[in-house]
């Protein structure tokens, strides 16, 4: 979600008739304060001069991130009558938090050491042991051994934020559940990934003889939108004390939204252009990603490294250009745009099935365009 | 921990006049019961056929542990009057999984593939790929990224499991405080350990000018001594319901022993029985660790990988043979012997002066010799 789906929230709030209705415009710079104050803490109380040094880097990771998912808090928040801004940034930022543990262990994982143009945290430290002369191998090894431990304190960090709610004992047990399942979701689907990445392990992520494509679907899911859709905004709606038929189907509806923004995100990743995602293009050809794309383009040895073994030179442009095209050619990315916009469509008509709120579902619509279009 | 002081606690609680204070045959069944339970409910419950795997193999990483952190909770719970098995038992199962996380990430960081004579979850998953015909270093890759989503796992049911206990809310706030003091703590460990083992960036860890050997202390009380010892004798007078002063001394106490333990753990890392150890001796040397051995011996450039780059082939002996017993000719076994006798002292005064419950002093006298005669 860009400015563009910000103004859309404050918008809609503005010209909505009850002036209490929150307003992102008010949650977004207590989402900030509480991010700011939670690593200046850390920063403050660490044990060592290293682990204050860390926290920096940490901090200046989380700078300037889009928020989506304390949006999303705030959106189904607002739209089911909730009212208090500090209470929902609490929640929207412990999302954040995890947002960020995820990724950070995730860039270990598929050894990127960028991140939106910049050093990551693993990159950083690689850095610096580059500086000072240490081997390549090494300097990599240290840097992702730095993140898993950044990682680890994001995570406790993000469980940590939520207990700064003051909700009642029963809201504040299902916002819990939300979050340790969002983790657990999350962990499946990163290993989910790292397996299908590697045609040996099989596919069959579900154990009941899906196709490859429902694979990465579920993989997808797993990974990405549940934590970045689907519990978000159950969570605000948990919050506003909706009732379970409209949280269940906010969750759904995010669900199926988080899944299509995933697949714009495989299109972007190889198709997309560097300056605007931030990170190299065919990323994920090079680190060997099982995607709608490969699946689509390879659905028995989906994954492009029997193709290409990484041994073969990584980072090298012809032999990743060339399976760019092939996947064009083979009509992947237009297969995978028509898939995102079926999921769409499919979570628009679950929005209007279960009748949520209509101011919400006027929000959706606009995130769903929003997803549908995405350049970064 | 072994056999020897579980049975301590258990006889002293038997011998006690007050005959409802806290047995450890009552706790220790219960907290085996609530991790069995916590993985069958994950596995029960789990994403993807991949995820139920992986929690089997979770669930057999906790098999068959000392349970010391527990044992220590029970231990102090009970000796300030505690009586609730069940709630003494969420607590020390919260540290053990604590425990098992940062043990799979600690792998991770230090490229180990095997743990007490066994494959680790990394080790599993490299093994699993090599038997596919992955190459060696993706093979790797693959054993410690799934490692990476394990410890993730195990970090977040620690924190969960300790959502279990009914203690009344200031309470619970506390203990909150004490496990993630605990993980930041250990956190700050790891990243130290990581970062004296590569001497270009320098040590002076607390920012004191401190020398080698104290930064090597600091990083182990860090890493070590806090969760594994004075956090979980904390949170078991905490529990209890113990006054500050005392809270606070068991908790020295804890810091004290835990360092001492931490220091005959290097001893056994380098010159231990790697039957005993379940690790290969002279493990901690291949990896280039700053220990107090190390640092005694070397005390400016206080890693060995300095004089023995890793590159030379690993886990080829005489290299590491010839390092080990120059550290004998040293004395550093002997200086490194002498030191934990002086942090056990220290804490045995320190537990003298705070007027800690006699029995408890009994005990803790009791694992201290353990600790410094122990042999695994």
């Amino acid at each position: 979600m860009n400015a563009t789906a910000t103004a859309g929230v404050t918008r809609r709030a503005v010209g909505a008739p009850d002036v209490s209705r929150l307003d992102w415009d008010e949650v977004g710079p207590a989402v900030e304060l509480l991010l700011r104050d939670y690593v200046e803490s850390a920063q403050v109380n660490a044990a060592s001069v290293w682990a204050r040094e860390l926290w920096g880097h940490i901090g200046r990771g989380l700078d300037g991130g889009k928020r989506l998912r304390p949006q999303l808090v705030c959106l189904a928040y607002g739209a089911f009558g909730g009212t208090e801004a500090g209470e929902c940034a609490a929640v929207g930022t412990s999302f954040e938090l995890l947002h960020g543990a995820l990724v950070v262990h995730d860039d270990v994982i598929d050894r990127d050491f960028v991140r939106r143009g910049h050093p990551n945290v693993a990159g950083i430290y690689r850095e610096a042991g580059l500086a000072r002369g240490l081997p390549a191998g090494e300097a990599s090894h240290l840097g992702s051994s730095v993140a898993v431990i950044a990682g680890d304190l994001l995570l406790t960090a993000s469980l940590r934020m939520l207990e700064r709610t003051t909700a009642e004992p029963a809201i504040r047990s299902q916002l819990t559940e939300i979050l340790h399942g969002a983790i657990a979701d999350a962990a499946a689907g990163e290993l989910a990934d790292v397996l299908l990445a590697r045609p040996v392990f099989g596919g069959d992520l579900a154990g009941e003889g899906d196709g490859r494509i429902d694979d990465v679907l579920d993989m997808e899911r797993l990974k990405t939108a549940t934590y970045s859709f689907e519990a978000p905004l159950r969570a605000g709606a948990v919050l506003a004390g909706a009732d379970a038929g409209a949280i269940d189907a906010v969750g759904r509806v995010g669900s199926l939204v988080g899944t299509a923004y995933q697949v714009i995100d495989d299109v972007l990743g190889t198709f997309g252009d560097e300056r605007q995602t931030g990170k190299p293009a065919t990323s994920d050809l090079r680190e060997g990603k099982l995607t709608v794309l490969t699946a689509f383009a390879h659905p028995e040895s989906a994954s492009p490294r029997s193709a290409s073994p990484r041994s073969a030179s990584p980072g090298s442009g012809p032999d990743l250009d060339q399976m760019r095209d092939a996947l064009h050619e083979a009509g992947a990315d237009s297969y995978a745009l028509t898939l995102a916009h079926s999921l769409v469509t499919e979570a628009l008509d679950e929005a209007r099935r279960a009748d949520l709120p209509p101011a919400l579902r006027s929000e959706l619509t606009r995130i769903c365009n929003h997803v549908l279009h995405r350049e970064s």
